[in-house]
């Protein structure tokens, strides 16, 4: 061009270029990808779902085909406000907005709730997609450590919002004890923060039972119709396929309100098929049909690859085994080993892991790793391990 | 609740009230509506449509029902390409990203091009949903007016970008001549100034034949792989269905990498299964297929809405017939003509027409009405027009 156009927005300069290394690593012939959180696509109810397409289409052309309300189908709201109430959380369609995926929901979180520069109290490490979302907005962020015993409270206030991943955080893995929980809830009560309690994750208990929402635990404080500070995201994109984009957001009707603003200048409404096609999923219990399946094979694919893990990693990484989720967060033990040159290591001998400065909002962070088990069965774990260990040994002896 | 929570962005009380009620008011009975731009859905092709969502699911299910490149489907992109490219345009995959709708094309041209407070030149009266998307990043605008035989190309200078819809403008309907078109590329191209071409409607012409896009004159000042400032934006809404939400983005491929950072921070990747849909909707030709009775049908509504106005409404406006789109714009004679006082004394009638107020980056605008004659049939167009009318009495008489 004869003339450079006008430069981009300052925010896209802040993006790591980590993210489009693993992004394009899918595409490398032979390689093992741990990097995503990525399903397993033979869970996918394919006969099922291509039925409820054709009949989606056919007895429902102009609410699958033509634009529909903004705020999603009600009949998909209610069936989600129905899911979710119990007799202390009393929910209706108002206090639900179907959203593009879960993703949309934290882009329109951020827009709602964020004027250029404020502050997010962030659950560290965090989720690198909420990051990402957020990133237009340029935020500050101060970390909490809602793991731990106790944490300190005081960062939530001056927050225009705090954000977790109470089951199975994202990179960590963690499932977030109740008495963090309660503490979360109680600090949002008192300071009046928002508190986005995101949970994509949350129907994959591989060992023990589920724990109070944190959506719950604020409801208990004020029984009835919800008006509380949660703002809970959710998907289908875990426990049935996400291929159709579909997640909602339940929270209090003004924010719901807030966000269908910021939804009609971001997508104007979601997809009437893919939301007709969700609606007769779950309304059909063809999430709860592949349920024990799923769990059953992403229980046996982290344990092979924890035992992989045991046997290849632990002179170099330490971890936790993770009760649910997607991913395995690993430590190096040395502090000095940069789980940066640790992927480009790790892409020589043809596997992918996620470094942990893309979930660290200052970025800072280069010992930790999260390791993906959904994707590969339990060999393919096995050997994407050994290359693992093959690269980290390579890099530590460099 | 006991405290209150931390405020909502600032952009979010500049929307206007006018949206929310034209919005609403579709589910109000016996309510003709006039106002939005929706398509006849007795047009759609829904046994094709319902067919081909069912191969989708059962001949691509990991592509329909996984995760998908942010981008978009590789062969969506290719064909999308190749339907754009000329001798003079050479286009590739890397010049296309799929969107989810045409809206979410100006959402992400909002994150990429436009650090909060800057300016956009916009052509006025302006596309509603474009002003929508970048509130969040709450610009500032300077109006430039295409339509008129030489426009003040100055207010190019200095913008971030330049926002025009070119066939029959949404609101005013208007194709712009040649002449503009070309001033517009010149003054693109000369002053470095993106230009973002959002092409709705460029299928559907009742009379004549379509004009040159940007796109293309751009081109041909510079021909070969395209590296100008025109981004243009397209969607199947109109000329197919909009309820699948898919739309695109063609333009430099710099722009487009940074197009799809920010599309990954909004919703990570657009539906596989719309994508499917719409990749074999247009291999097969079904969009062409529908055409002639779309344009049929929209041309007779044209045709009975604007003999409506003629015989009720002259005495009142004034209005140019529209050789293509979706919309007649009619001007108030008198300039004491408040629209936005106008439809509220049409909703007491039980019609629903969009005032020009929502229209006008500065809100200004009292004067036009926009009219939208796609959705109902020529009779039902006749009976909005006579209750307009008795709206417009009751208003002047007052």
């Amino acid at each position: 061009m004869s003339n450079p156009q006008p430069a981009f927005a300052d925010w896209l300069s802040d993006t790591n270029e980590i993210t489009r290394l693993f992004l394009g690593a899918s595409q490398i012939p032979g390689l093992i990808n741990m990097a995503g959180g990525l399903p397993e696509p033979s869970v996918f109810p394919v006969a099922s779902l291509a039925k409820l397409a054709e009949k989606a289409v056919t007895e429902h052309s102009e609410e699958t085909l033509g634009y529909g309300p903004i705020e999603g189908l009600p009949e998909l709201r209610d069936q989600i406000a129905a899911r979710f109430s119990t007799p202390t959380l009393q929910l209706t369609r108002h206090h639900v907005l179907v959203t593009t995926s879960g993703m949309q929901g934290l882009d329109l979180i951020g827009k709602v709730l964020l004027n250029p520069g404020q502050t997010i109290a962030v659950q560290s490490p965090a989720y690198l997609g909420a990051l990402d979302a957020w990133r237009p907005r340029q935020p500050s962020y101060r970390p909490f450590f809602p793991d731990q015993s106790a944490f300190d409270t005081t960062v939530f206030g001056g927050a225009q919002f705090a954000y977790t991943v109470p089951n199975f955080s994202n990179p960590t893995g963690r499932l977030i004890p109740l008495a963090q929980r309660q503490q979360m809830v109680d600090t949002a009560h008192q300071r009046a923060t928002w508190l986005v309690e995101d949970d994509p994750y949350g129907t994959l208990f591989y060992d023990g039972e589920p724990l109070p929402r944190l959506l719950d635990l604020s409801a208990a404080k004020q029984p009835g119709h919800y008006q509380g500070p949660v703002i809970y995201l959710g998907t289908v994109s875990k426990q049935l396929v996400p291929g159709l984009r579909i997640g909602w957001v339940i929270a209090a009707p003004p924010i719901i309100d807030a966000l269908t603003v910021a939804k009609q200048g971001s997508d104007m409404c979601t997809s009437g098929l893919s939301q007709r096609i969700v609606l007769e999923a779950l309304a059909g219990g063809l999430d709860q049909h592949i349920l024990p399946t799923l769990l059953r094979t992403y229980r046996a694919r982290r344990d092979a690859l924890c035992a992989a893990m045991t046997e290849h990693l632990s002179a170099w990484f330490r971890w936790d085994v993770p009760v649910g989720g997607m991913f395995v967060w690993a430590i190096a033990r040395d502090p000095a080993l940069n789980s940066d040159l640790l992927l480009e290591a790790a892409m020589q001998e043809k596997v992918c892991i996620t470094p942990g400065s893309v979930f660290d909002p200052t970025g800072a962070d280069r010992r930790g790793i999260r390791i993906n088990f959904t994707l590969n069965p339990p060999e393919v774990l096995a050997e994407g391990v050994r290359r693992l260990a093959r690269a980290t040994s390579n890099l530590v002896s460099r």
